[in-house]
């Protein structure tokens, strides 16, 4: 009937569906998601005046898509907290991380070969986290294909999509960038993912179930390494979000026909209200900060993360 | 008995009371939110680089009265989400009004008359929201005025309530300005009229429902037109605020005494703290800024907003 | 069976436990409340320019931790205005503070002796909130002792735990702090309070709830009298905390080794781009902050709130 059920890969992907992500892959989740906490700039700092408000922030990069879909379901926030043995190995993850003696847990975990190992199996815990939001929405709201996509998206990326709010219990605020305004790679392909599993679960995708967990596995598993083995950050969808965003969203544009009144007026405001603008803080000027220097901002801070990164590489060696 | 069911009105009161909101009124609603949306600074850049984050802040000035109150009442955010029709059409009304090709629906839209006509639609809406919203939590929490006025209040304005999270989607922070703080006429008039209804519901005022909706719909409608007709933004409420201000609220003021020693504590801080203060962000002086420097601030983020209509309407012309 | 039991003090612990908190130890939560509210700097420019955002502020004060545990459990935001009595008695010592003729209210509760009562049987509340936190989280929740300390804790220090929130109704934002970077005082006893309660109700701790009510009713209200009255700020866990943070966490330090190179990143990162800095605000330097700025700042706010509340008393002085 199905071309994938005469395969061997029917066998396979039965396997894949049947696997449990305790503890193996939950770990290497726990273990990939403090790493990146670590590597987030400001955060050794905080780990040293605050422990706690450090493991806070690394419960939100754990467990925030069960946090997020909680909240978006209106169940309880505390929910995740009472999975007494999912907090207990991402605490014990979380010390070993941050304050393991000769810092041996961090520097082993990021070689590379072991890094990614750990990164894959990360990767694996995405399709389990999605297809279960979906499937839990679809329990709920039989027909909205919405809410399903929302809610496996939630799930599977919702550490990414809370981010403004876990930076600010390490007392960072960064209202001028989110996942939405500038979608990074883990939380697009979350998106996709949950866009098929919807699909897949309301019928509109022919496909069984454990065929597409295979198919998505695999399909993130390989882009996860070839990032990591080649360094490159090009998103696979590069072409298809470009040809997508001109053919919908480019086709009249009054921003290019405004673009220099609006610059003017911006510049006019910024000079003669010099005065005002210092009182309300230069967060004011967020609005009005053009595409241009976002961009510019963004990457300072990027070139901070990577210097960030740098620091702790030579740590390592000096270590070793 | 009653002196309303005496006149015509009665008949004209039970013929509004039974229109249906679906699709012409829900229509105008999103026409005339997405354009207020438009109209904010810096939301055209906003949806050329991220339809994404453009389209979530749509659906929150869509739907935000929905979403704070099932927040409030701790029902599922994403219900809103499930009222498939609903999302359809707030998301085409999204895409015309910024993507449409020649920029033909905003520019016609922008119109006085059809704006006009729009805009009173809206007004016809905040009825039966706040209706909603009272009868909701009536049937909730029996006996409480408080929470009635409330998740009114909430379903109503909940656009407005919500504007610093909705902000924040689009990369923009103003946390020194609130509905709160300073109220907008559109969210004043929500709260009179959930006043209002949560009276005539607990009995406390002596109206039929229906009664009540005529006069309060008629109320809305007159003084929106008469807004946008005059140009005028003078609230018809100002001297009885005024009033109340001044009996409640102003008997004695220890501010008056205080303001030369705070404010001179104030500047002998910042003369003194300058090294901290650059460090903690200017928004560590949020807290210090006098009633007066907000003032400035927000007439100059006003005057933006003028010049962003004006850029916008200067466009529509050479289209035309 | 229990040394305690044969003590007198079995007495005063069944006394202690049947006490009711309403009406007096609640009316004084919320003028100690209130009152603190009242002498954070600014507060009192926002009660003249927005009697409902200082009210607004002011309940989130009283029923700061009803409203933070409600949402953690998925439970109506709205439920405690739904408590008709305990608003009503709430707004109205927040009028007698903020607008009472003559100040007298305030001036009154400001004094020494009356204000150390209310200060002792406001901790005496603390209590109650506490165990009534963590006996509800039990009820949902049977073995998660994670759950039941962060309901307890949230019931009993609600109010400091959503801080930034608070302040943003009242237009100020202060990212760079909260209660996890930097503990106050009331959040600790009340997080050790949950402890202890939680240990308590599974068991682990071989005590009666009646008699470890006394025992850190006592202990708080202690400390309290201490602090007041010898006006030292000084935690009592100041020993224990340190001899826990060196054994735990100071064992192994990448932060040390990282110091240098950090600064020197971040300084690097500063002097290249400044212009871009420039855009994204200060905020985003919050990230680079060192504990040492931090601390500065911090101290910088504390002198603002002693001078205010020097304002405060001098003006009371003045009337007197």
């Amino acid at each position: 009937m199905d071309l994938l059920e005469l395969l061997p890969l029917d066998e396979l992907s039965h396997g894949l569906a049947n696997l449990s992500m305790f503890p193996y892959f939950d770990m290497a989740h726990y273990i990939v998601s403090i790493m990146a906490l670590r590597e987030q700039p400001g955060v050794l700092e905080v780990s040293r005046v605050s422990p706690l408000a450090c493991w806070f922030s690394s419960m939100l990069f754990c467990f925030g898509g069960a946090v997020l879909s909680a909240i978006m379901l209106a169940e309880p926030v505390v929910a995740p907290l009472s999975n007494s043995t999912g907090v207990l190995l991402a605490s014990i993850t979380w010390y070993l991380v941050f304050y393991c003696p000769m810092d041996l847990v961090y520097c082993c975990s990021a070689l590379l070969p072991l890094r990614l190992v750990l990164s894959v199996m990360k990767e694996v815990t995405r399709t389990w986290k999605v297809l279960g939001g979906v499937t839990l929405a679809h329990s709920k709201y039989k027909d909205s294909l919405l809410v399903m996509i929302a809610i496996g998206w939630a799930k599977g990326a919702g550490g990414g999509l809370i981010r403004n709010f876990e930076q600010l219990v390490r007392g960072v605020w960064k209202p001028e960038t989110n996942e939405l305004l500038k979608m990074s790679y883990p939380t697009k392909i979350t998106l996709i993912g949950a866009v098929l599993f919807a699909l897949q679960q309301t019928r509109y995708l022919p496909l069984q179930t454990h065929h597409l967990m295979l198919i998505y596995t695999v399909f993130t598993v390989v882009n996860k390494s070839r990032m990591m083995l080649t360094g490159s950050s090009s998103s696979p969808f590069a072409a298809i979000e470009s040809a997508v965003y001109k053919t919908l969203f480019a086709g009249h544009s009054p921003y290019d026909a405004l673009t220099g009144e609006v610059q003017k007026a911006c510049v006019d405001q910024r000079t003669t209200a010099t005065a005002g603008a210092k009182e309300i803080g230069e967060n004011g000027a967020a609005g009005k900060t053009t595409p241009v220097s976002r961009v510019k901002g963004q990457s300072g801070s990027l070139k901070a993360k990577d210097k960030s990164e740098n620091a702790d590489t030579t740590n390592c060696k000096k270590i070793n």
